[in-house]
């Protein structure tokens, strides 16, 4: 009878989270080689050293004439220096070269001339500017010096670093192979979306949200449905996912009550099992956290907000650590909060709070919602603040720190 | 010649962007049936009304025991209430029935007090607590009421979203098709990545950047791969553009020079055709802005940067319009320079920065790169900041607006 009245001991969320990553003393996880046409938000998983020099040659920065600095010498506006235009692929004293922009450097020219500073009379090139020797050029090795890293193993690949993996001369590059992470709702009043309901029965909206999450970080979601309230049917879809994929998430069957089915389900299967279950956390109290076979096991909520706070508080940090990520976090800005909101002293509150800018400065509103059920909280919002076990509520007027998930609308009016 | 000493004219940005949009008479774009399933970072093309209540019924949002709350009164730790349990769907005066998180209220119930607050002895229940009339009950339509507005059209869906449509019962929903962008690149030293490199060519790279930027967005790059710097030969390219596709980029051959050539090959075809050449921009002021058939192109610099910026200032907001997007901005933080930064008058200036984060302080440190051809300087930033054409450069120490689009650092140790 002591579960039934509620968690024994809840455990901070650090503690949590180092325990469940020691224990689960997780590797970085598998490479593969992909095209890099393939590679966008992909995590590298190899340091890029570059083979040669990037540009590989000095080439022009600009459209004019290379030339020899030297022979601009006092050159101005109201006295040119004048050079004899020349075809050939080297110039001489007092010659220039027309060239374009990307153009290599013909021999001996050390510099360019912008062709608005220039006149042309036949073969004859007027330069109405003094120029630094090394003026417009971009040297051999400038932007990546071979031997030098050009992009650093676990980076994220944007469309950026594509453009310098191309511009290096990859095609194929090696990355984390995505982690495949089994996703299970549980519960006997859940159906499918778009069939009919009977009384009492509502629609499964966890799934679709937590393999949502697990795509933005990189990982592959593999949808193993529905399982009723049966510690039987439970268990065998855990079974599943310990034999196909690199770990599971769960939601609802993870109350303190009579359907706190999920957990020993696990702990059926075997050891350690689950190693944390109940949280000091707000919402998302019940997540429990496991290990079987060396693989994680994170059981969430079948309350909505609860589950993307329990994914935000675990499922992240472990993926990032699995990708081979060094860390990845969600921007954060300051802002000032426009009415208090109450928390609860020994629990870590992640409030949902909507926040909006005016001028330069950010205005941090929380959301009204009673309880971690109601999804259009999380709709309306796009930041959290996450406000630490040690306080007991934040103060309107007060400067917090908020990590945004969402888009942030500039306000004109008044607040 | 008068072209041959640079744009006789630059235009700012908006004026340029404005006068694109205008002639383009942008509507939003086509719709598609999708299922929900496939819909994340989709664009939702119509509102999504809630045709029934959410939650549907009155439900317990804690496990507990429903009751009458005036039954509760005066009840306490020391004299508690005393109810008599029942089995029945429906309570009367001074019963209780048990209830899990998410179970419907019984008939006649407005209440649920949490098992943690009461004792249970056979058939009789003590509770500990006065409860307010409707505590602990999710109340039907709570989250969303039937007829109201659950998600605007316009919103970019992300995996929130996805769970409240499928707790509508929604399981295809209509979103804005993917704007299919032909990706041309121009220029006789290119060559595929992965080849062999003569004298003087050097690999294309700008069009999986390219491609990259309008994955992003939502949009669906079509690569038509590299034209030499021939005018039949990128003409014949953009008539497969026009023809196919729902709008088109190019890279290289659009500086004030020889290679003028992707602008002429423009206006080979048609008019309008080029209608801005020429920006108060730095770097990207080469970019050019096109129409034809009705359909957009946006000419960029060949210079991987100034083509990256060129994207930014005027295919960023092309695409969130043709997407149906309100707006949508990259995250903005504000943050003290670490050192000066030297801009032109006349020109708006895109300084690539990096940013990084000490306590709640975020600081903002110019890349040192002299070209738009250095590609590292944007591997190394994680922003922008964007300094407007009537600033002649920007201060150490000064505070200044961030637009992120990377990940910022944390960093310990002293500045």
């Amino acid at each position: 009878m002591a579960r039934l009245i509620g968690f024994q001991k809840l455990t901070s969320t650090d503690e949590a989270l180092n325990k469940w990553l020691s224990i689960l003393q997780l590797q970085k996880h598998d490479e593969t080689k992909i095209p890099i046409k393939d590679a966008l938000n992909r995590v590298l998983s190899l340091d890029i050293i570059a083979k040669e020099d990037l540009p590989r040659f000095d080439k022009s920065a600009v459209d004019g004439y290379a030339l020899l600095a030297e022979d601009t010498l006092e050159a101005s506006q109201f006295k040119p220096a004048i050079l004899k235009l020349t075809d050939s692929k080297k110039i001489s004293s007092k010659q220039a070269i027309q060239v374009w922009t990307g153009n290599p450097i013909p021999i001996n020219a050390d510099s360019v001339v912008m062709i608005e500073n220039t006149r042309k009379q036949k073969t004859q090139l007027k330069v109405y500017k003094q120029l630094p020797k090394g003026a417009n050029v971009s040297k051999k090795g400038e932007d990546v010096k071979v031997g030098e890293i050009g992009i650093k193993s676990g980076t994220r690949l944007k469309p950026q670093h594509l453009a310098l993996l191309s511009a290096l001369g990859y095609k194929t590059i090696k990355v984390t192979r995505k982690p495949q992470i089994g996703v299970l709702a549980t519960g006997n009043e859940l159906i499918d979306s778009g069939e009919s309901l009977s009384n009492g029965q509502i629609f499964e909206s966890n799934r679709i949200m937590i393999s949502g999450l697990l795509e933005e970080l990189g990982a592959n979601p593999i949808d193993l449905g529905i399982a009723k309230d049966n510690l039987e049917n439970i268990a065998e879809k855990i079974r599943i996912a310990l034999k196909n994929y690199n770990g599971l998430i769960t939601t609802g069957g993870t109350s303190v009550g009579k359907l706190d089915l999920v957990p020993d389900a696990v702990n059926k299967i075997g050891s350690p099992g689950v190693i944390v279950h109940g949280m000091a956390l707000r919402p998302a109290m019940p997540t429990g956290l496991a290990v079987l076979e060396g693989k994680p096991i994170l059981i969430l909520s079948g309350n909505p907000v609860a589950a993307i706070i329990g994914f935000e508080v675990f499922m992240r940090p472990l993926l990032i650590r699995m990708l081979g990520l060094d860390s990845e976090k969600r921007p954060t800005i300051h802002g000032i909060l426009t009415r208090k909101a109450s928390t609860r002293l020994g629990r870590k509150t992640y409030l949902r709070v909507r926040v909006f800018q005016k001028n330069t400065q950010y205005f941090v509103e929380p959301i009204s919602a009673r309880g971690s059920s109601i999804i259009s909280s999380m709709t309306r919002a796009n930041g959290f603040v996450i406000v630490p076990a040690n306080r007991e509520g934040v103060r309107k007027g007060e400067f917090v720190s908020v990590q945004l998930f969402g888009n942030v609308e500039k306000i004109r009016n008044d607040v």
